[in-house]
């Protein structure tokens, strides 16, 4: 198991780690098998994108912020009740096929 | 495998199944590896939420029942589509990193 | 690792694919294990349904489309913003416990 700390800069956003990942897998040296990635923060989702254009970063971040509206009312009063929710519709674990040691990502 | 059944006192609930898995894990004797959660039921999901406060699931189970409402009106006549779509959104199944014997659950 | 290519004949479909999976189970002769699956496609999502009654898949797609709909506005000029959305909502990968060669599907 591997671990990368990443440094949000703002209440709501959306990190690339793909090249992080591709390093970890790179230096593990494995070619074929699965790899799993997990967050650890119950604020805190994971998906897949192919990112060819920002955008649809920006459209996942502006609908979820819709459904799940930061300053609705809620009963959890520490003021991230938002992000809790966000992070279960999404989800806090991803798994990805590796062949021949790289990430099978689509587009 | 190992196996937990569950059962629901009410229609909508939050289940914390922590305490039960960390048992299945520190009954394995695993170390480091990682622990696979499913649940084979297409009415119930799965997730991750640090549980400090009862308050956040109170929250996300609302704010499910906003987005898809038990009395809308769906195709499916059994009287659980909302379940099933409830489901299908928070997900079936997760996985935790498991570290010296001990889940690796944030906050 | 077995791959699957799936046609899709409409923008919004729900395609079952579980005899291809437990096709795959049954020659991999693997009797325990878990099986993960995958889409490499960032408009494509994976769920599990017990599929008894195909009113449920109806209801899903209804919902998703009523959260995020296809001709809202979004930043993402390509026209697929909302597949992007909806398949993050989803998610992309699925696991699947195997026991005595088979898939561990409920109801």
């Amino acid at each position: 198991m591997e671990k990368i700390s990443i440094s949000t800069g703002r209440r709501k956003e959306f990190i690339e780690i793909t090249s992080k990942i591709e390093d970890i897998v790179r230096k593990s040296g494995i070619e074929n098998g699965v790899c799993f990635i997990y967050v650890p923060h119950t604020t805190c989702g994971l998906t897949i994108n192919e990112n060819a254009d920002p955008s649809v970063r920006r459209d996942i971040i502006d609908k979820l912020e819709e459904i799940v509206p930061e300053n609705a009312t809620y009963s959890h009063l520490e003021g991230n009740a938002d992000a809790h929710i966000k992070s279960s519709i999404i989800g806090h674990s991803l798994m990805v096929f590796v062949e021949n040691g790289h990430l099978q990502l689509g587009t």
